[in-house]
């Protein structure tokens, strides 16, 4: 049960959405921004390193929403997101992902955990600023997002089949408005 | 030195905008409704619950900067600023303030750290669902604001005297583009 009266047709974030749409809106464009972009990182790695910081902040809501839509990206393979999630390091994904990943997860933590370090062995798996500042502000977006849907107590779906049709709408359509258009568990 | 190029003319999160404008504006989006909403909470108690959060975040730039913004709409009050900080049960303030607080610094944490408790306590002191709501957001965000500053080595003033003339900027015309149009320390 949310901690706030919500829109209970409404799982996880959508219903703290509904509630407040003012700040739905610079959220959903946030998201699509950080999320969809296709320039330099795919949409499957940008939900990727959405996933594992989600993981990380242990919010099921966000890693398993996020984890299926990087799964539709990546033509099923949930076992890559699994991966992912727990042990990116033996992953069989780039270099430059795992040194993302790296950063993404010291954000998880603190702002203050990233080294030089860790920024210069992305730069040496070759990744550009907008990657670096862009792995940045995808893992601190979900130090947002996960605080909001559990500090508010969100409804989380548990049965994990209800989050495939979601992941597939998002995938094809973004983050917009159309969300709260089909209530839906997940 | 910032971790990627950005234009040094900007301190702290405004050369990071200045780097990114797509996502500039939808983080500018929700600061203005998150900060400065009148209805409930007042723009002063926003600020002081995005200060007490980029305090235990130990956000240098975030912490000062929005401090004095609170110290800006509260007659220069930096003594009680820095109370709630550090010790804001102590601090004079309402006991419905103290209430959120406490769960924006639960939120700090994670957002599995926040009880039904915390939110009984807000609720018993006063507190409406739009407070409740607008308290973890505000908290998570500064979650977010806080590991993109430090997480991306943002430049940050040391000189504490250069964060008032931009806080009185912001407090009186909001957080838009006009904090790109003058180049000052903080």
């Amino acid at each position: 049960m949310p901690y706030i009266e919500v829109n209970n047709d409404f799982a996880g974030i959508r219903g703290l959405m509904a509630f407040r749409p003012e700040t739905a809106e610079p959220l959903g464009a946030l998201a699509n921004i950080l999320l969809r972009d296709t320039e330099g990182l795919s949409p499957a790695e940008r939900e990727l390193i959405a996933t594992h910081v989600s993981y990380l902040n242990d919010c099921y809501y966000c890693h398993n929403s996020h984890g299926e839509i990087a799964c539709y990206y990546l033509d099923g393979n949930r076992e890559l997101v699994d991966q992912v999630r727990k042990n990116y390091e033996q992953a069989p994904i780039s270099a430059k992902l795992k040194a993302l990943l790296a950063i993404a997860g010291k954000v998880q933590q603190s702002g203050r955990s990233v080294t030089p370090a860790d920024i210069g062995r992305a730069r040496q798996e070759g990744a550009t600023d907008k990657d670096i500042h862009d792995t940045v502000l995808i893992a601190a977006a979900f130090c947002l997002f996960n605080r909001y849907v559990d500090g508010l107590g969100a409804t989380t779906p548990t049965d994990l089949s209800t989050y495939a049709p979601r992941a597939k709408q998002i995938a094809e359509r973004g983050y917009g408005n159309h969300i709260f258009s089909s209530p839906q568990p997940a």
